[in-house]
């Protein structure tokens, strides 16, 4: 046990509370300065905490990188799912949910700090948030006799978004101008798939 | 003019042998290592040059990670130009293209490199292997009236394949264990969607 002497700057915070912090300066580290910014070091000088507390709650850089992508993915689905909600309500179109997802891979830094994780050895980061991503089937399979077939369907569905999201996050902007496509071009393939698949009679007999 | 004394290691080599030799020793280096691995100091050191040589040639690690970047897409673009010869000859499919363009991203370390440079600050690495991918455009094209419509279709095209297999080698089998699909979902999609924009009518009236 230890004794808190109160101090100005690095007072004692509730534990969800210092994480919730440290993930949100850990975004801000991503989008201003890249993955490799985001370290324990620079949170922990952000929050004015110590190395140690921060350390505590992620155990390393490569943790609390892994922590953001899978917060970062939560949050996706979660917009996902609303944005499904909007297009069943005839407010949104396919577009929309498509615009969403690379928006978030894009300017919102999912793909850069995924790619970082791949490309630096620690795939096994990765494993968290694609069952996170997974959770979304739920939301969009039908009932249905041959549920495998459905389960097949809809997991091509949102693979079909996610993959190339990833990709285009990467080398979209520089591959567009290279072929003299659109900016868009990834998105209006993206949508193109997904209405094919979409019309694939789930089978309900 | 430096005049050469005899070594047993360090001989003087021709510079296009010397940088051929380089990119043959980062290949390995990525494949064994990863990206991080492609240094300047440890492909001197693997070539028993110095390390003032390997610079020349290459300026800085990231240097010498996007030539072998570009060196990667341009033996892969021969490659398919091959491939789509044999398609035309009826000897491979749809499918063998696709498997050449996925394995060479995965296995071959190419999305691992590309996911690297796009997340490490060097994208302007990205824009001369992109324009190499663009050269295959033009192998591609079929004469046509609107010729910009055409370039469209074919930009698509090598679009459709490049930009899911970069997804795809990232987190592709992590994903796919996730939603429960086989290894092969991310080149099944591809092919489907390859199949669609190539059985849209060139127009060649």
């Amino acid at each position: 046990m230890t004794i808190d002497v109160e101090q100005p700057v690095r007072r004692r915070r509730p534990a969800d509370q210092v994480r919730q912090l440290a993930l949100e300066c850990a975004r801000r580290l991503l989008l201003q300065h890249g993955p490799s910014a985001i370290t324990l070091q620079a949170v922990a000088g952000q929050l004015g905490m110590t190395h140690g507390n921060v350390t505590h709650h992620f155990g390393s850089a490569n943790g609390l990188q892994g922590a953001l992508a899978e917060a970062m993915i939560r949050d996706l689905v979660d917009a996902v799912q609303a944005a499904l909600a909007g297009l069943r309500a005839g407010e949104t179109d396919v577009r929309d949910v498509i615009d969403l997802v690379f928006d978030a891979f894009d300017a919102g830094g999912a793909g850069q700090l995924i790619a970082w994780l791949a490309s630096s050895g620690h795939r096994d980061r990765l494993v968290p948030l694609c069952l996170t991503v997974a959770e979304l089937a739920t939301t969009l399979e039908h009932p249905a006799v041959d549920q495998q077939a459905e389960a097949r369907r809809v997991g091509r569905i949102i693979s079909a978004v996610i993959v190339p999201a990833l990709g285009a996050a990467l080398l979209g902007r520089e591959l567009a101008g290279a072929l003299r496509l659109g900016d868009d071009a990834f998105r209006v393939l993206a949508t193109d798939q997904i209405s094919t698949i979409g019309e694939e009679q789930p089978p309900t007999l």
